[in-house]
């Protein structure tokens, strides 16, 4: 069975290593959002990449909750001395991914090949891609104007209140080619849309010019796992963007968002009254994924879900 | 009394260092090569500027004889793990001046801005200017052709053979104005060329245009320390390199590649029989520089030089 998966940060990332553990290597394609990537001191970031690479390659910091395992900041504190930047905080170890995606970028490589070659080093067994190698920024309008992502999101830790999103450059990025063939592919089984947050880890993956048309014409169900537990998001901002875009926090707006791309949802157990009020088929599970085995006890109960 | 000092890497620094304590901070300036700068993984490193600002702000690492104090390599550890370009040690907290300083130049300061801002940051006293502005490059012709210097110096750690050497871009560099300015100032009382390697330390910056010009026109005396001590150079491959060029490794040599810009060399006090054989003024002291108390007392030998 083919799987392809769309996943932003941690809480996508999960989702995906759990699917790694019950999925054959070979037939699990995992589409990552590039619109949170920016240039950072000269550096290619790709924030939530670099997130599904350290989860699948066990290197995922667990105490902070981002960034890697193991990490080192002495580059951050000479950075402080000398009086640069210091608002984005990077590892000695995330550092090297910067710099060498950076270097290979220049030399000519495509995220895509850079990413490749990462994960195999890495040895990740399936793959990963950018929904696109072309460069997409997610901004963000609040009150006082249009904001880079990352100025939203870290310089101002998410506190601007959010009245719409645009993905700058999304009208001329292609779709991954790998990520449309596997749309298309006869012997697809199912698209997973991993519990990221949808309007700025899934919508910029969407919102590539022909992703919607591919997802609609392909066979496979697509199945979406709810960010939203008990009106909260597990992390990150999901909840308060949603109100601030003028939703209740639920899975409920979840699935009415995704709207008819959405074949199954799956919620939390303890969300169960929101049922009622989603249209597609809905399923109940344990959501909140805390080990490893409830990565696993969920992405088998997603497999399921397609098969039936 | 104003004092120019001309440094390359760790010897020349090692006198900077001495001379920062004798003279008073606003009567001292330091040109450095810029000759063996280069770009490495998208990074603009400048190894002379950052060895003399080490030195001159205690942070440099005695225990390696370069790079930084309290040096951690995460960073290295990982690119190597990732397959990046792992020949080129680069330093947690030493990576941090290079990145910053590409921000910087890419920003549109200049070399010089930003090592004055980064020599603050750090609290030093005297003014470290580079040479020029401008990208010098230093090669180095081998038997199997021109060489990138960095190549020849860390890739290849000065094994092959040099023939020759050319400093790329010379002709077309300016001099930094202040260094100019110095050697024109009436108040100027000694010019110092540091115990650096005379080819590929000094030179680079002898060959500047308008550098040897101003050299012979200014008033002041012209003290160089040589870095030959007992036909052997105490670091880096200046007596080798002396050899391949066809001169006896000696501090007498060093005299005569300087020529007649030289007033006075010091040499190290056991070589005084190479004094017959020199043209200038030489004066005998112990050049070794291991301790703190030794560069200070050769940097007021140079001075009490320059004052009789």
């Amino acid at each position: 069975m083919t799987v392809l998966a769309l996943s932003g940060g941690v809480g996508g990332a999960k989702l995906a290593l759990g699917l790694s553990h019950v999925v054959p290597a070979a037939d699990l394609l995992i589409v990552a959002n590039t619109g949170d990537d920016f240039d950072h001191l000269g550096l290619s970031v790709s924030p939530d990449l670099d997130t599904l690479m350290y989860a699948l390659a066990g290197l995922d910091n667990q105490t902070l909750g981002w960034g890697r395992r193991d990490e080192t900041w002495s580059f951050m504190e000479t950075l402080g001395t000398l009086g640069g930047p210091s608002w984005f905080r990077l590892g000695d170890r995330d550092l090297a991914v910067h710099v060498e995606r950076t270097r290979r970028l220049r030399a000519g490589e495509t995220l895509s090949q850079v990413t490749a070659g990462f994960w195999q080093a890495l040895g990740i067994g399936p793959r990963g891609i950018p929904m696109s190698d072309d460069p997409v920024r997610t901004r963000v309008l609040s009150e006082t104007g249009w904001l880079d992502f990352q100025d939203y999101f870290v310089g101002q830790q998410c506190k601007p209140v959010v009245r719409e999103l645009a993905f700058h450059g999304v009208e001329h990025a292609r779709p991954h080619p790998d990520f449309l063939a596997a749309l298309a592919a006869p012997d697809l089984e199912a698209v997973v849309i991993c519990p990221s947050n949808p309007f700025i880890s899934i919508e910029p993956i969407l919102a590539v010019p022909g992703v919607r048309d591919a997802l609609r014409a392909c066979n496979a169900p697509i199945i979406a796992v709810s960010p939203i537990i008990a009106g909260q998001a597990v992390k990150g901002p999901t909840a308060k963007m949603m109100q601030e875009l003028g939703m209740i926090p639920s899975s409920a707006a979840v699935a009415a968002r995704y709207g008819d791309l959405l074949d199954t949802i799956i919620l939390d157990s303890g969300d169960a009254a929101e049922a009622d009020a989603i249209d597609c088929r809905v399923l109940l599970a344990p959501t909140l994924m805390k080990t490893l085995d409830d990565k696993i006890a969920l992405a088998r109960l997603v497999l399921d879900a397609a098969r039936t």
